[in-house]
């Protein structure tokens, strides 16, 4: 038996659900407010990191939407940007994610979360959802006080449920973090939900390349970062057809 | 008399000079590519700090194009590739640069430039480009292997050319630079190349929100990183005006 550990943001939710919340908040600018907010919110998670200024995710996550809106010289009443930052605590998780999960459990794998997210915003998210009940542990890098892809945030794993290194496969959708990950020492498997054909024939359908596109071309192709995963697959569906022992 | 320390890229070296040359050797997608090399390019040199994997600017720079041409699912010749790498050594400085150093020197101050760049790659840079004889040093922040915003990287200035932290004026257009420079001490000054109102009237104008649009938005508005810079000015003439002393 193994532990999956997933990551929560862009892995198990889908951090494009704030969309409706932004687009109906500032009619127009959703999709640029969305994307923005989601690169700036990472940048700052490097920033602060290599800066030595930690904050939690929940005031990164404030912090680089303050930055969105001010760049687009957008302005709203209090209640109006607190429900936007709201909706991180009630992202839609992906149509795949509760059935996978359910499915590795009852394969008697144990599975936890490891998020940049604080402990905080991570159990409201997934008492909101309805993932609680599907995992064993929901693990923030709040602890050590640095955000992936640094090592210390992969430490957490060991540290809090005590999995070793090498019984660990390490699940996300997110480049970076499958980088981190695998330079930490764990197994890990890549969801590639956007596919090298299909961004290209996005790519090559758009007039102008809009920032939805931009982020997927950013964010979600595998980075030139030392690193490959040990698994590459579309779906959470497919982890448990995994060989992952050894 | 101060030490006015300046970032290279992106402050004395406009880094879209490059377009010229992803446009030639891939039409339609020049801009894109430049915008997305940018972007990896920074972000690279955050996450192989924060992954204690460092390589020189010069690797993360061919690594990032390698990412953006992958992405795009581009490709050329060896010939082509090396071509556009190569622009980083024959980049476009800004037209204020040469102007803003001189007057700089003949008020009686130390200029240095202070950059993530290699030591070989700078040195050629402002060989090529006539910034040379105007600069008392060009300090690279190799030796420490840390790339900004690190304080590491700041440090070099003191152990290179023995300035104190208080005598420093430091120059950047880069936000998350203006961040990390104050956040280690120096005073600095924030070259706004692009205005609230230019940014914001940008946006609106815009059906779609490109590339290059994107990246003034998310790399070239100030920050929400803890820290402001003490001087914004709009171009690196006005330098000679600041009120520096204490």
């Amino acid at each position: 038996m193994s532990t999956f550990v997933f990551d929560a943001y862009g892995t198990l939710y889908d951090v494009n659900s704030v969309a409706e919340a932004t687009e109906q908040a500032f009619p127009g600018h959703g999709e640029t407010i969305t994307q923005v907010w989601r690169l700036k919110q990472l940048e700052y998670t490097w920033l602060r990191t290599l800066m030595d200024r930690y904050v939690n995710f929940w005031e990164v996550t404030r912090e680089s939407l303050v930055y969105t809106l001010d760049s687009l010289g957008l302005s709203c009443e209090p209640a109006t940007f607190d429900h936007i930052l709201d909706r991180y605590l009630h992202l839609s998780p992906y149509p795949d994610a509760l059935g996978a999960l359910e499915a590795l459990r009852a394969q008697g794998h144990t599975l936890a979360i490891l998020s940049n997210g604080s402990q905080e915003m991570l159990d409201r998210l997934v008492a909101n959802t309805g993932l609680k009940h599907a995992l064993d542990a929901v693990i923030s890098i709040d602890p050590n006080r640095r955000f992936k892809p640094s090592h210390s945030a992969y430490e957490l794993v060991g540290d809090t449920i005590g999995a070793t290194t090498d019984d660990v496969v390490f699940v996300s959708c997110n480049p970076f973090d499958v980088c981190g990950a695998k330079g930490f020492g764990f197994k890990v498997a890549w969801i590639e939900r956007v596919p090298p054909q299909m961004m290209r024939d996005e790519v090559r359908a758009a007039s102008v390349v809009g920032p939805g596109t931009m982020f997927r071309l950013l964010r979600m192709q595998m980075d030139t970062l030392d690193f490959r995963p040990d698994f590459t697959i579309e779906t959470l569906t497919g982890l448990t057809d995994l060989q992952t022992a050894g």
